[in-house]
């Protein structure tokens, strides 16, 4: 390979390390600006402290899972041992044609923590900061590296030509059955469901949460753009509009089924939006055509409303809407492939339908030990006192906005 | 050409989609920090919306209108036909020297959908949110692109050897007309103009206004630096050099104005400084010396807390100072090509006020056809009841900040 | 050299000069989030002002002091004539081998306002706005770039061999030395060190400090990633993972150390020790391993949170804790270049040693005299009412947040 094409294709991986970490940004502006106030520390410190143990842990061993590489050991299980090579071995060019070894290592790393991320919101205002650490730690140091070998490390769902391309599944769902496992284990936020009916507990700062949107809109391009793995000019900029468009038909689909259905101009709801249009449009943004991301950011963004409707109609309290955004915005863009585009077909269908069963299970599973296990020992769930308090007060000491007069609530 | 320069060329342009995608938020976070909190929902949902439907409209025919290639049907309007085409013709490398067909899409797109948002600022806490939408539908969608057409898409005004290197003009100017129309139409805020004079209404988030203009600035990097439409090292370079020189000293030449004038130390005259000289270099950043983008910069910073105050005398009620900042920075931006650099002389100073003067009258009265035929249709303007109470709680139904105590006003 | 390597290695560096930029906007949000509400317009206003002035400077006289070249006087100081030169000879592409002229200009201009920006945290609340205009002017005109071009613009500290990759030393502790100078100058905060002991003074807007924090990071991969001074695809993987590995682990061991000291989990802490592994790193990005890089950020976290606590008792009022993350974990990461990686021996840490305390010398007289003239003629600090009742309605006439009741305190 041309020295040249090398280079560019690394800046551009780099650019998109760089843009996979501002989502971290996104995804804490989002969940601190959809939450109340008492709480936000909380989201803070959490949103932080994933970050810092998912890009450790992935140095340590994550890497090492997802992608064994020689020292694969099998189609479900690999493992190349403990930490990242020295310098002597990866700075070499010819690691693969796209990258180097280090740069392949930390746009992995960036993704991996963000499976931990989507669990956050579905869990906040409610859990334990300790607990919720000790599982990030397992999940995105384990769980979530395993499952992407499966297909990205060359694992058995690569070779039954599952497509996922910047993962609507191994990501977005990865996170997705997590958080839904979680919110059944916790249950509700204290005066969510009442005798009165649903009570809505509105986000305390809404220009925090367009703020994360936008943010996360931005490092999706190189969620998806990166995801490429060069800086080939017809993919990359093909996934771009895909992306994009899809986004702002997210938008638009949810704009229009929240009115139509509620008659509201919520603004929760075309932010929820335009984050389904992205996930929905994951799986497949390198083969769909400009038309066909629009159709499936549209569907996306209807769905996330209906979607935000009845998960809150069947009590599981997911106060960010990240069960719909991920999971089932997640499964819809990766069965999409099978309906749309160049891999569209009824073989495709049943392929994709398998491997979001067989990840399903799994992760299902796994978060359930993981989240059972802590709530047997240390427990998962802060005190009822903690929860109308807020957990800032009581876990932290501190309060996120000391200086302003706030509404008892 | 080389396919290593072709790659390159596009992952510039491909990263300069990302920064003027940004700028949307840059806005957002502006408009929305400048004005009160009871209509902060309202702010962010126009921004959301302008970008969603602005991508949509672009794609099915704004992008058609403005660059209409083979299918150009004369000087002053052309139409390729609906939609985007399919991969197999867009994605060939041949599209042109610099990028895809899609980089080439989107990074106009994300364009479009600023002239919108411009607009968006200056009828801020009045409008309604269908009429104003249906206005972006139709300046985004269609007057947009015409205009682009008559010099970027190879119509009259290229032909006639005007220079708008990003679009001081082309851009801003086109916002800041329809601006000035949809003050004048909507007439002020309810209590700014009173018997007892001007009475100042300030923003509710300085930080967030802030924000925005950091970001704004960071994304002229790709709104100037992308222009070059290659990643040309020395014209880029220039580019980028120019357009933050300018930016430096906007904020000097408002600093200094605005303490000359009014011994005033307030922190919205230097940010509409920086967003000044950005706006005023903007037609020229490619031909202007790093001491005459400097130059152009500070008149530019002096020039906008000047007009804010003469606009303000007008009893035009621009709630951030949009008419100034876009609209007389724009006009004078493009003057300033006749006047500094590369292309100065009397012969091109007439072009520039020439084709300023068309796309003026163009602006307006399209601008104003829209406008008023909203008005007297679906009307423009909310009642004073929804005005003083707030848009967010009548038009949307909830609150930017639910937690926190607010002041009467 | 090729051009299509040039132009790569270019635009590499055109997007470190955003992400360089784009760490101005972070530090005013650190600043502003972490102090109290009623000073947010000065630190506002102060942080753009900076930014303006610093480019401003740069552009007359910094850059031709640094980077001095053939017109170089000696091994202490050198000067190239005021001005930036024209485009004929910047823009010819022979400048060096990365970049164009104009590149390495801004590159470098957005570094040195970094600079005066560290100084800011530490006198918050208390400056007065004229005095600290001046004194920035001052030392990032002058001070920063004289001892810049000592290492980096080819003077004696390049002679002797010392290692500063990317300014742990010529940025991060010039800045804190000036910080420590200006502290002591200046006194503590009003209501700080009281007769009761120690009181904390809460920051108002954490989810501000937390996105002034990312973004920080996210910048610094333009800070060390650009300071390879090329898209050399393997030194600049290594850079951004070692600078990665570095914030994480800074965060881990801000984490424990402040657990394990203070039984606490104060998102403050996190924060600094993010920015203090980014600190630690940045003198030896380039030659650690990814596992030294982890211990160097581990130690920098934990090192952080002691000297917080060291600095508060010794009555030195930083209230961001600039002088803990800039100069203390800046001197530690300096030193650290002779334990760890690539250079590490006994030799190295003496002429690394040897540098600081000659730059320690240098930044302390310099700030020292530039500050005590300011203090003897115009007044350094603001009048206890105005510090009491907040700089912005004294200095600026304008509040932060008019919309929101605020706690009397």
């Amino acid at each position: 390979m041309e020295h040249a094409v090398f280079t560019i294709n690394n800046v551009w991986m780099m650019i998109s390390i760089g843009l996979v970490f501002i989502m971290h940004l996104g995804f804490a502006s989002l969940e601190s600006g959809l939450t109340r106030s008492k709480n936000t520390i909380n989201i803070l410190f959490k949103n932080v402290m994933i970050l810092a143990i998912g890009l450790s842990t992935y140095a340590f061993f994550g890497f090492s899972l997802m992608y064994p590489g020689e020292a694969f050991a099998g189609e479900y299980f690999g493992f190349k041992g403990f930490g990242l090579p020295l310098p002597n071995g990866g700075l070499t060019e010819t690691y693969n044609m796209g990258y180097t070894f280090y740069t392949e290592f930390l746009f992995q790393a960036m993704f991996a923590a963000t499976a931990a991320t989507i669990v956050s919101g579905a869990v906040a205002e409610r859990i334990k900061i300790n607990s919720f650490l000790i599982f990030s730690l397992f999940y995105v140091g384990l769980i979530y590296p395993i499952v992407g070998m499966w297909h990205w490390g060359g694992g058995f769902l690569a070779a039954m030509n599952f497509h996922d391309f910047a993962g609507s599944t191994l990501v977005h769902s990865v996170g997705g059955w997590a958080a839904l496992i979680a919110v059944i284990l916790l249950g509700p936020r204290i005066g969510k469901y009442t005798a009165d009916g649903i009570k809505p507990i509105f986000g305390h700062n809404v220009p925090l949460a367009t703020l994360g949107v936008f943010l996360l809109w931005f490092g999706w391009f190189g969620f998806n753009g990166g995801s490429v793995l060069s800086a080939d000019p017809a993919t990359v900029s093909l996934v771009l509009v895909t992306t994009s468009l899809a986004a702002a038909t997210g938008a638009v689909g949810a704009f229009f089924t929240s009115y139509i259905k509620f008659r509201s101009y919520d603004v929760t709801m075309i932010l929820n939006g335009v984050l389904a249009g992205l996930v929905g449009i994951t799986a497949g943004a390198d083969v769909m055509s400009p038309n066909e991301a629009m159709i499936i950011g549209a569907i996306s963004g209807g769905l996330c409303v209906l979607a935000i409707s009845m998960i809150d109609r069947l009590k599981l309290d997911d106060p960010v809407g990240a069960i719909s955004v991920h999971l089932v915005c997640g499964v819809f863009g990766t069965l999409a492939v099978g309906m749309f585009g160049d891999k569209a077909g009824m073989g495709q269908l049943w392929i994709q339908f398998k491997a979001i069963a067989i990840i399903a299970g799994f992760c299902c599973l796994t978060s359930f030990i993981i989240l059972y296990t802590i709530k047997r020992t240390m427990g998962l769930r802060v005190t009822a006192r903690e929860e109308i308090e807020g957990l800032d007060t009581h876990e932290h000491g501190m309060t996120a906005y000391p200086d302003f007069r706030l509404n008892e609530h």
